[in-house]
């Protein structure tokens, strides 16, 4: 294991090559320092990578604002972030397929390779995973100067990619995820309820999945007409006091004639959901991305009753290669995600984390380190 | 199309052979007759079928009580009843599979062969289908002297397998459906929630599969004993009165520690729907066969991020040749599951539905024709 | 069934419209002659196509060669002809999906609807399958002013595709099949045995279900440069005097470095097959689309041992509306495969087909009736 | 990485607990010696195993006959074996899921859990797979008083399930994985070409997963009517004489007339393969076992126009649970193909080798150490 835990001293220690590593620890809540972080000796099949670029994420933003994610508590002191990519300053004994000064993504989860799950391939539902700047763990994160990590959790990036769009190889990775569990194709017609940058994300994901055609739904119009220079083929407007879930299918089965086949819902509430149930054909599925409810009361019986199966999404599995290639190829074009940008020092982090909690016209805020 | 329409007006008409063609039509609440039933004429690729053992479904309860079932509701006089078996009386003119005398179980559904669900083998969600006794179409039932069928929906017996077993391919099949699209195999350990009819021929079904490990819930103990004797490795009791759907499933989990890959909801109702969805290991599947409630409240997102897949069923496609070649190899024994057996006289027909409607401790009800 | 039978007696009789509808019926080796053809009458479910444009396909030009194809051998004139596009001229009483004036294209064959393999969704295996322009039957072709053809084969055109392009749909659906079965997607390296016409639409396919590299093999620089046009990443020029394979192999895997995913053979020789299977990572598969050899001499133990998988294809299943969908988002551009173009008379008739027949630049050839 | 490298010096060093470990070490061509084995420290995640039951497979024999394995070359001495049992006598010091006196049936090889394949579940196909006895790597195998091994690869044995079963579980996941691979279920019939040894396990295998009908083929009626025994509906007996593959196939479709789901090719020669293909129905699968002929003549594309796949099978994946469910609720019994059993003394070792080498009436023979 090459992660340390979350709950270091945080004493500053100097690095091999005579520098202070720091990172940015969140102590409080909306309280973040950058301070020196301890790295953990580099194992045979370890790297050291100097990070670059970092995405802040709707979870980090949780700790920011509450200490918490989900049912995860943070007690000590821990390294934030987990979207990122940066450049290899020294391998392990036993690394061979990097070499210093190669750029890298970083995958952001070590499982543990010997459960039943890891060993079928489903590593991504590992109980004993170590992710990046998670408090189930706990696990530090990297919105550090450097971190060392697995080697086969490090992903070369072709020259005609950059580091930012590196490190936002990882919520592409969720998107990636769900259209391959959804088993997105060149037959597909795709639902997405919710224009935010899951949403976003998942439109674009789909889009280079082949989906031939592309509905997104969203209470913004601001975010539609991203969504729409984004791809979307249509658009629909719908308005939280609509109260009929059947109004909402009425618009959105005018707006997509030929039928939806996969429905994304990309907010999570008992109305998104709902809609989704009820305007996926029949023998479709509902992809349940978005988790702002947890007990949802939503049309199960009647989508069963057609076949219409709900399929959930945790994170990814083996998506690295594919965000690459999708980037390298020019299939996706993540830049236009990015409308905020900060260096790393004490004030830019604090800024970067409140227009990221703000929300407001923010899709991607990018620190460059 | 061979099925007479469900709004025929039942008059009697000779049949060829001189015989008047008596079903069983329901009329209103509660109310059932013996009334003649005039026949279509037989197409080039139908056989006539002398009806020869027949059971009842909750389908058919539902018209019997409400004169509807889900959202359809029955206008006209209906032949009632879809579980059946006979023997071919007469071949069409193109028919080359069957011959007079042949005893076959029927498959009750006749699918419109040109949509899109259709033609890509997904036949039982096709929305033009004509479903025997079915207020959707609406479409007589076979529970008749005699009915007209395609010969490719009647399936030849085996000389080990009887009519009534025949018969009771019908709701096995949903089961089958149930277990393949649920992928049960070797290396699945199942839960099943709910004993009645559906649980029990799901637990047949599961075990027919492979699955290694199966465990059932239900409140009713007696009901539980016979789950037991059908070969339930577990069982569980639980109380309507836990409120605490965590109790139920430590319960369970405890019954089966080695873990639950996929459950099978024949209830649907919020709570055993709320425990299958805790209760299965992650990555997991849940398949909702009852729909004893439209809208459910469940953790749906908790499952959703564990990669718990909730995957719904409507009748079955494909499944006769399956169940045929279960039952003449022994791996299902159905004829414990035959609780009641009625003539088709007028008065054993009331008798037989009323046993059926007071539920109890009956489980297939059976008339003999 | 709408199709009338292959040996009918082709005596001239008027259509309803007053016109005599005329027909390429294939009398002998090399003699094909148009000459009166008379529909069958329109069923219910039917529709009344006139043929506007029709390409020659590798089978049609095996019967105008030799009066056989495969092991199928004609012994009385046939109408050939099966890539085919036109407008509906009639349609039955049932048809409720197509109106008069609409622009189709023409699924080809016509199955059972009855047996297991139709019922499972797999309706290309059926074998009661009735095929444009087939001796398996045999059934007369589509090279004729009108057809009648049920209305369920017949997929209407969106404004932005052309009925040339809708020809196309056939041989292209042979492409998409071939994906479909190999699952081509984001993650699928791709290589390409041979650049004839099948190789270029497999190209054009294979692209379209995001394969991020193709490598394409042949002998011909000529078409070589073709397909590097259309997309294909690497071309190896291979020489018919290599005798070792494991050359041919080095040659691919240096133009490929990360690895070939699915192979798709589109030739059909021991030598084609045997590089495809060695140059095909572990866990790979081989499609073998084209049929040169029927006994191959192959290494099938060590590519087995390896878990490359062998994998076959007949025609196509349920693949116009993707093929229509292709090309009406321009993800698949047809026309420049269009080499040749002839209008319906005797002279221009036999010009096309010697065309075809003689090979060389000629891709696909198509007649404008 | 816990497996001592097969070029040990085989020097005698002093176990822990003051034994010296012995292992039969082949030395050259049908030289074989119990010799001193110093075993490697145990890691964290290892355990020490002494082993009680271990079975000779083909791939020994072959090492002991030639010094050699397919394209495997021994140089160096190295410990033969890897279908094995045994008893924990030491657990490192993180696992939990073991301890000392439990009996564990042993997974034999070890991945890295690093490259695509292993993330992917595909570890079966790993490069660098450390494979106990194998002269890729090379490694040392298991015929040995004790191993170290991880504890993830050693699978507690339930009480009803004895140490010489546990051995087996080796060549019943190649049974397994090979079932799990062609899909069989409650809807496949099966064909088996060999009544071997592989060809039995196959049989077993066929019948836990539901296979309803089984026809097995082989040349020998004694290998035939123990297949029988074991379950087999249908044996078919054919000479080597027969030159003609159809009057094979005809056979075959005499004996099951219902039709051949999947194939499984337990030989691997042009006959076995030309046999199974064309007796398979269409869009069945063969499933390619045997590994007698490298290079093969087979008529691949008629099977391929038929929608016949070949796949193939390399060892098996996350297949011990699986076999020990079935050896627990007695869905399979392996103890009657235990034909021989021999003690680990020197002479035993080489009577139990040549006893192998010989074939004739040997099923499995067993060591007990």
């Amino acid at each position: 294991m090459s992660q340390g835990g979350a709950d270091d001293d945080g004493e500053a220690k100097n690095c091999e090559d005579g520098e202070v590593n720091m990172a940015a620890w969140i102590l409080g809540v909306k309280t973040i320092k950058i301070q020196p972080y301890h790295l953990p000796s580099l194992g045979p099949h370890d790297v050291k990578v100097r990070i670059k670029a970092l995405g802040i994420c709707g979870s980090d933003i949780h700790y920011y604002k509450t200490m918490r994610c989900a049912d995860f508590v943070l007690k000590n002191p821990m390294v934030l972030g987990h979207e990122c990519a940066g450049i290899i300053e020294e391998v392990g004994t036993e690394v061979k397929s990097l070499a210093l000064g190669d750029r890298v993504a970083l995958e952001a989860g070590i499982s543990c390779q010997q459960c039943n799950l890891c060993k079928g391939g489903l590593y991504n539902l590992c109980r004993g995973m170590k992710f990046f700047g998670s408090a189930s763990g706990p696990t530090n994160g990297s919105l550090a100067n450097k971190v060392v990590h697995p080697a086969n959790l490090c992903f070369k990036l072709p020259e005609n990619v950059s580091l930012e769009e590196g490190a936002m190889c990882e919520p592409l990775s969720v998107a990636v995820h769900a259209c391959r569990r959804a088993n997105i194709s060149l037959a597909t017609n795709v639902l997405i309820m919710g224009a935010g940058p899951i949403g976003l994300f998942t439109l674009l994901a789909s889009r280079a999945f082949g989906a031939p055609r592309i509905v997104i739904v969203d209470v913004d119009d601001c975010r539609l007409s991203i969504a729409k220079e984004l791809g979307a083929d249509e658009i629909v407007r719908v308005s939280t006091s609509i109260q009929d879930v059947g109004e909402e299918v009425l618009l959105i089965q005018k707006a997509m004639a030929s039928g939806i086949d996969v429905s994304f819902d990309c907010v999570g509430y008992d109305k998104t959901m709902s809609t989704a149930l009820y305007a996926t054909r029949s023998g479709g599925k509902v992809c349940l991305i978005g988790l702002a409810q947890s007990e949802m009361t939503v049309p199960l019986t009647p989508a069963a009753a057609r076949e219409v199966d709900v399929i959930g999404i945790f994170r990814y599995r083996n998506t690295w290669p594919i965000c690459i290639e999708l980037l390298r190829t020019g299939k996706i074009n993540l830049k236009p995600l990015i409308t905020h940008r900060f260096g790393f020092s004490q004030k830019e982090l604090e800024e970067g984390f409140e227009a990221s909690a703000r929300g407001g016209d923010a899709i991607k805020i990018m620190f460059n380190l």
